[in-house]
């Protein structure tokens, strides 16, 4: 193999060594591509259309180490995917195990029901990786989110200092849309479907053979048995219909990777904005060699929210890219399929970078509750604008509350007065009760709770750990699981 | 108003004057914001927040139509959004209906909260559409899949007859397509939350007010009336939390209308691809004056299938832009958005003109079961090609058939000669038994079942048909999605 | 024409009642259909094809408004394109004018023609606009550039303070940044063609025609008269050949306007940055009533910079349709052509209100030095470890520096000392001369030349300012352009 | 190394064992990191500000394959970049071959600086190689244009036969969109600049540097020759600014290879279309081995248009993530320039393959003129209904004419006959006069000239032979090249 063909992950940081290229790399494929076909003929087996002995020829053809993915690879070219070389080194093995054993490789099947399986068998993969990942990032922003239900922070909106809230609350923002990823991911894993039509879509090589080998049968019955053991060895479901130009299968699956990285990178661009130097209301704890600069021998970067950011921003053009291979005319497109299997890939890979990078992530965060209050402080009252109008607004009236305040605040940033020494003297010279102005006086401080943070935070974290407690009995869950692979997609 | 802010749809043909317009412009986003903040006062009246003369003073504000929206829209570049503008005439209004009615209006709210719940209001608009429209579709889809069960047309891959397929099997592929659309779109219809969240999130000031105005009960429940009744009147759902900055809803209502453009997009470039003068198995019934070219008095162009597969073409790019806008840091993000608004209306858009032009077309689709099978004689026998070799296999084996049949295709293409003939003489010539090669020559026709077409298509359209069935007790149905708006997404 | 058929900006704040609308609306893109299809008949004239009195026609017929915008976008359904009913109305104002008049009206001309020379049209004054308002933000950076030539501020790489720069340094790559632009636009301005074809891009029609009245000269000749004159008229360039399905012109154009607004969006990125509460060194000068909150009377919203980042958001996505329009097959697509409509207009208008927005923005910056000082101090020394361990790498070697200072940071973070004390005394613990340790004390100021800002200040004002005094010169260019517009691109 | 981390190019056949591969693989940019490292180094000898001797060290150092690829990378996560680790693994083996030179290693650089540089000489080889393949397709297709100057085939619009047109015209519309690439490419390749700004683009340490080692010279002029000399040993130009975060040369570079695999793409997808069995007009010379299927022993798929289109496909997607990277906060982004490597990386590799892949497919394309021919009759004569449209006007005026045919068109359609026969009858009921039915009669045939075919297809062979003539001259123009190498962009 010559070394210029060789992608070590030195483009993309977050991956090299990692789970995320061991569930994508090329070797990973390769193997669910004999996964596939190994299924496909122990399916065969099942059904009576193939002998028994070849169970134990794909015993030994099961380790796809021993093929040569270099030279395959190579051959791709000339048909134009890899399946077409792949069948033949498979059953070049097979027949060297037994003479005929090739005659019972790839029956009925077209290169897609091959590739489109091994996709699925990879994607089961991956969403599993992603769920286990997502349940422990989860976990953590659950804890924090508890933690810091009274530690106090400036909420900001438009980069402006808008009114307080508390971190905790912060964190549970975040768990939220963890949890919604999850929900949605429990669904996607269980329904990735096998791909099985033969060359047009309608079985026909399968059909025929089911007449001729198992006359004892009607063909639909023997056909029905094929797709349920075939989904069952590799642990997919199985369609309605076989899907080579029904692509919503491929577009589901990147709406959520896409979703999914980009709740990683919400939360990490979060982590990088409050790191700033000039904010540091969280920081990445950095192990030793982590974060540093080649030119810098001070500088201590949030270096995973970056890496984890990065991943974000490519995303989106994948996705676009899946949901334009959509348009997949006739029975077998003309390069729409053939768009997707190197985007796909990427955008797995990006995306369990980013969720797993995210679990770390949280895992490493300091947070400083001191320089939380402190920036609250930076404004002179000016959080507590809302506040304040609130108050007032019980005896004056929302809208003359507001133009008040605002009347105040334009003060207060002009003269660079603290905006409750500035309020006071308007309220007085307005002629305003003494009780008011003790109220408004008072309303300055970080101790009151705010509002909804504690139910919200109760709210979702509760949601989360009821979530958890059910994928815990994971025995149970796998077990029904794997009896399910046999149920149609209804 | 100046003539040039008027955007008539000359650009976009299939949107003029429609259903897809009325839904989703200006004027109804504007009704749609209307509707937010009169629910949040009608809520605050059924907290007991807000005095009951106020719901008379809502009824008299309900109609957009009395807000000037070119002013709104110019005086939205202000504050960067058009809620700000928007609530100071809504102000105005109420005051001049009710001295002191803007006291109850927009209270606790912040922008965001209102044009997300626009945002929802019309989404639901456009998704219950959508639900129609598929629904149209498929019935469609369902008769011809039905009608044409027995319509043997050539299934093509990678633009080559490829093996003999139905017409009925091509059009269940398409139903099939539209049921998962369908299927998603029911689920994401129902769970369309409201936002309410105030500045940060956290309802900091309603929770205020609660305090002050209801020392009866808790403020926890208080704002849980307020909510609950806030997603009542506008027809939502409660979320778990705000999500101001948690995009997953608006993320996962791109996918599935990107989604659904992809699936009528394949299908009108399935139409294009068999309208081309030289396949022309199907074509689109033209209306007088449609189809037409401004230079070719002849021409017939499949015009719905062309405009359908240009809005298909538009829809990754705006679901990447959205995906993006994920990216929100803070409590409110300072760009990421204000870039979805637009974006989103244009998919929406898109999506509602692209599937109810494909329902269009298909209710006019001429299909010409005699082109069909004159075009599978082209190839002079080649597509029965993985059928004999099937047959062959039965005797010889798979991989001995597979290379005797590809030599023989491979000289029936040189000598253009059919390959039943040159299959004929091979046989002879490597003496294979009469029976044999009476069955291999039997094979050539097309009056057999097309493998699984029937089983496939019977399927696909009793899973629509049961869920047709479902649907059609629409009040039902109606009557428990009203009450389940009460429900919080869990 | 029904009120919900209306787009007033709505959604779109910076837009509204400006001229991007003016320049890309419904009504500029019909008056472009108008200019091309007016000028096309002129050229007829010049080329001895159509009689004088043609002209006349023309010139009654020159104003747009006279046409039904909502007719016509109504009927663009039936054929698909706009141009078919347009090209009737047209006759049919043209009959009015004069009988016979339409015979010379879109001859030899196909939809495609007429679209794509209006959109070029557009396009023209798109480019020149962007031009101008380059210009116009160019000079102002430019000032800034030279006014804060020494205002010393941090610079930040990952989010976190690095090393000293100049604000007018950084004003000065965004000027950079924006004459690669102007460069890129001034070509592209210049060479924008028009389309001429016919049906299948042949010019087979004109060609018979011209052989038929024009028997005097050859055919081609007649042809090339035609087309230049037809460029003169509409002011663009002639093209070597037809471009309906070779269409580098529109990528071009779409890749220069995603550039420009990602150049003013990173101006406008780096505001909001630099305006954030805790930074606050620079900040958007408000008008009364922009930059509020609906919640808070206290926000001053960075709300330019914000609609501006919104803009460079929507553009990829944009652009990447338009790169996959590029796949036009046969002599006219069946959906990528059409696809182009919309998202090149919309990317043109967020062009124009992001270029427009960030030269408004930039001639409203407030800028603070003395906060940027103050900023540089939060890190007690940090930002000067790349000088200091350059000034030790003279003496020890950049490796030994390097290792030594970065010693010293680390242990000035975790026991809160400045940089300065903590390396001094390091110094003096590793015996290091009392020359080298006032070197290097002396280090720790702000004062010193910003390595080579100054220069490339110089260096990058100074090719702004000549490339102005060449514009400048604005009579003899646009002499100049307007006879080049007769010469084909080459 | 673990397998797991090697992608094979399994998932993208046009990648495996070939230039685009070695061009761009891990390997190619390691090897970029070092010339980038070693040029740096050499520049300051040049300058006078390291040592002579270090000059024998680079040599030394020069090839990359002495480093570990695999631990690089894997040590990437750490900084967040490779250049950190890399950085370090240099410096160690500098040390090995001689003590101290590693100080003069990454003298006042930034990561970014090396891995930008890097990045454009990867860009540089890129862009070269794609002009020469790029020049391969264009002499190809220019030979084409003039071989079937005569070859009529049909034009097609919308799917539909609409009028004659010449293949030869065909192929110089593919050859001008190559040319305009080209010419865009010439440009952009001459011009890819350097990056060298140090920590924060003002070259603060390498000024330092300068004014303590040179104190003879201005340090302005000694930064000057080390610019000059950086850029002279990798062959780029040198930029007006550091260029950090103003990231138009990356947008450009995207954007010109987005347009490559566009024009690639777009001749690849007519030739899918023209292959397609019921066309058959031209078809692709398959190798043996090539265009089968793992099913259908007969196929012969146009397998490279196929990978083509697919390659173009994937272009806007990757290309709108880099259009969206433009938005660079700072001095250096949190996540932006991180998502640029990966996505330019697969982008550039593409658009090789897609070119590469054109100018093979080119090479080995089919024409079968009889089938253009036959194809052409099947409409029965309605494609020439715009050229008798034509010659009817030139009688009866423009619009009768159209309306005539028109109908005429209709009643071919309707009743099955030939237009020719069903306007003969209508022209005599019309009571039009001998002469011009004989003429309308006699246009009825493919001889006569396709309008200004042949004139198009000079000019553009011409304008490409004019552009090859001066690239060969190729030593003339590399030395050219090699001087402009140190100037500046202006």
């Amino acid at each position: 193999m010559p070394n210029h063909s060789f992608d070590a992950g030195l483009l993309n940081p977050l991956s090299h060594g990692t789970r995320e290229s061991e569930l994508t790399s090329d070797q990973a494929w390769l193997q669910a591509m004999v996964d596939a076909e190994l299924a496909l003929s122990r399916a065969l087996v099942d059904a009576g259309l193939a002998p028994e002995w070849m169970l134990t020829v794909c015993d030994q053809l099961a380790d796809a180490s021993q093929f040569d993915l270099g030279a395959i690879a190579l051959e791709a070219r000339g048909g134009g995917n890899p399946v077409i070389p792949f069948v033949k080194h498979l059953g070049r093995a097979a027949e060297s195990v037994r003479a005929g054993a090739s005659d019972h490789i790839h029956v009925g099947a077209t290169s897609q029901d091959i590739l489109d399986t091994a996709a699925m068998i990879v994607a089961r993969r991956v969403t599993r990786e992603l769920i286990d990942q997502l349940d422990a990032l989860g976990g953590i922003l659950a804890d924090l989110a508890e933690q810091h239900r009274g530690t106090v922070m400036s909420g900001r909106t438009l980069g402006q200092q808008a009114s307080p809230t508390s971190f905790g609350f912060v964190a549970a923002g975040w768990l939220d849309a963890v949890l919604l990823i999850l929900t949605r991911l429990d669904g996607i894993a269980e329904t990735l479907p096998v791909q099985l039509g033969g060359a047009v879509g309608n079985l026909a090589v399968l059909t025929e053979i089911a007449r001729a080998r198992r006359s004892d049968a009607p063909a639909a019955d023997v056909l029905d048995t094929i797709l349920e053991r075939f989904a069952h060895h590799v642990g997919l479901a199985v369609p309605r219909l076989s899907w080579h130009t029904n692509r919503v299968v491929i577009s589901e699956l990147a709406s959520v990777l896409a979703a999914a990285t980009g709740v990683a990178g919400t939360f990490a661009l979060d982590v990088s904005v409050l790191s700033r130097t000039e904010i540091a209301e969280v920081s990445e704890r950095l192990a030793p060699g982590q974060g540093g600069s080649s030119a810098m021998p001070h500088k201590r970067n949030p270096v995973s929210a970056v890496l984890i950011t990065a991943a974000a921003l490519q995303t989106p053009g994948l996705a676009s890219t899946l949901y334009g291979s959509m348009l997949a005319e006739d029975q077998r497109p003309s390069g729409a399929w053939h768009a997707e299997w190197q985007s796909l890939r990427v955008l797995e890979r990006l995306t369990i970078s980013a969720v797993t990078g995210a679990a770390s992530l949280a895992a490493r965060l300091d947070v400083d509750p001191d320089r939380m209050r402190a920036n609250l402080d930076l404004t002179d009252g000016l959080v507590f604008s809302e506040r304040v109008t609130t108050i007032l607004a019980e005896t004056v009236g929302k809208t003359t509350a507001f133009a008040l305040v605002e009347r105040a605040a334009q003060e207060a940033f002009v003269t660079n007065r603290p905006l409750q020494v500035v309020l006071a003297s308007m309220l007085i010279a307005e002629g305003c009760s003494d009780a008011l102005r003790a109220e408004v006086w008072a309303a300055f401080n970080y101790e009151g709770e705010s509002g909804q943070s504690a139910a919200g935070i109760d709210r979702v974290v509760q949601s989360f750990r009821r979530r958890a407690a059910v994928s815990d009995r994971g025995a149970i869950v796998e077990e029904r699981t794997q009896s399910n692979n046999d149920v149609r997609i209804s």
